[in-house]
């Protein structure tokens, strides 16, 4: 199993000629359906340039309700109705888009051809909760710290049923009866009376990975536990370290402190973005960011990684 | 005088990956300020890509509320104020746009720290109307046939004050008291006691250029007073001639119906854009409009024309 993240848009606030508000997408190779995260100003320019086919975004997340994470939305769902769509769109985001989305619909007159399901993130909820479940998901969100009501998100792949070990078929050849068993929980006794027991001899057939998403926030080790040894965190890293007291003053954080989270979560690798306009070369907060988590990588517009 | 009109988006509401949605900017070079047409998403972004100066633009004429006319103008809006904008900001639109405006603000809880004002665009008014004048340039606006209340633009550049004419000058070497006395509109006399007419010499010092904004809009005759002999029109060819049905039902316009708009109103020169999606290469369009209207041009993305 994998997730492939997909990066449209790295920048903070204020976009640059390079650089779009924040938009990730992510896929895992088994869904047909893809999940988009944020979705700021052009994104559905950026989806179309990417190639990625916008109709099977089956379910969208906001973290926040900051213009760069969402102004995109409503573009989106517009053109999803201009060309057809007929499949459910589910929004996952804080209770006033909804009003926003609403009074879109109404000044344009627009009644959608297309199942749009709002889901409002609950802003009281302080610990981690279950957003969405299906067979090879679970999607659930937490609460960042930032200036306003804002949430994180955490992707798991749900691992696939266990499997009998491959060491233990070539011992026993075991009937499928046997198999089936084992799989259940059933302990094995072979010929010599020896009881084997099902833990011991099945195995996960593939990782499930885990990808977290926190942007916007401040520094904060409270996510800590949400986001242990996943196998990509995106942390935001809006200033490089000289600006830390910015950051704090915004409620962003710097290159150091995403990586001291990932440090501290024990995370595989952690990807930086968010960036100010101020920085024209981002190459310098992936190197800063380095010194203290070296398994660090930058977001940029285009480019997909596998989890 | 000269105006130039630089294209940002020349595709219809649903974008493709080399088009954007609608938006012009046109610039005098009488003036400091820069005129924003309509304001489809992502505009932000060209206006950087293209190296423009936000701060620049005084005032934003939205011709109607559907999506691909102005998406783009709530996040321009609050880029403007996280880039610290002091300048007046104008926006001319239909009513309800004022009601967006307005809920964007109050959900992100953002006080702008410039003046926005906002100038609904009357939708009773069934001709031209004055909307802005200033020493250079006089903008009204006049209705459209679109599915929804939609307004066209006119953009026209106040002539300078008149001169003598060099001629007159060269044969009475008249006094400075004289040369205003004429320039008042008081007639000349020479030594002989003829008299010659101040009109008959005096001249417009140069040039006002006309440009015509018609998009979106059905084919209408009703617009051909208000666009007489302008130097510049841009009206939409949203489809070819052989989808005249479509562009009919859905209130837009063919390529030749432009065309013939351009050519009854005999226009200096016309630009189609605001072009349907199916279309990959926008050449087949501006080739059909030249049938009819040969001085026809194509927008481009990017592109800036001397008008």
């Amino acid at each position: 199993m994998a997730l492939y993240l997909t990066v449209l848009g790295s920048s903070s606030a204020t976009p640059t000629a390079q650089r779009h508000p924040s938009a990730f997408l992510l896929k895992s190779n088994k869904k047909r359906d893809y999940f988009l995260i944020d979705c700021g100003e052009g994104t559905q320019i950026l989806l179309r340039q990417a190639g990625i086919r916008m109709q099977r975004i089956s379910r969208i997340f906001i973290s926040h309700l900051h213009g760069d994470h969402f102004f995109g939305l409503i573009g989106f769902i517009f053109t999803q109705n201009l060309l057809g769509r007929q499949e459910e769109l589910h929004i996952y985001a804080h209770k006033p888009l909804k009003t926003i989305i609403d009074l879109h619909l109404k000044t344009e007159k627009t009644i959608l051809q297309y199942p749009l399901l709002f889901h409002p993130i609950s802003t009281t909820k302080k610990k981690k909760f279950l957003l969405y479940e299906d067979d090879t998901m679970e999607i659930s969100s937490f609460p960042l710290l930032h200036n306003i009501p804002t949430n994180g998100f955490l992707f798991k792949e749900k691992g696939r049923k266990r499997l009998v070990s491959k060491e233990f078929i070539a011992k026993y050849n075991p009937t499928p009866e046997q198999i089936a068993n084992i799989l259940k929980g059933y302990n094995f006794v072979d010929e010599e009376g020896n009881v084997i027991h099902s833990k011991e001899i099945t195995c996960s057939s593939d990782n499930h990975k885990i990808f977290a998403y926190c942007s916007d926030t401040a520094y904060t080790e409270t996510i800590l536990p949400y986001i242990k040894e996943v196998d990509l965190l995106f942390h935001e890293a809006t200033f490089m370290e000289d600006l830390a007291h910015i950051a704090t003053e915004k409620y962003h954080s710097t290159t150091k402190q995403a990586a001291t989270i990932a440090k501290l979560a024990q995370v595989k690798a952690l990807m930086i973005g968010h960036y100010s306009a101020r920085y024209k070369d981002t190459n310098t907060l992936i190197e800063e960011a380095k010194t203290v988590f070296p398994n660090t990588l930058g977001a940029f517009e285009g480019s997909t990684i596998k989890i």
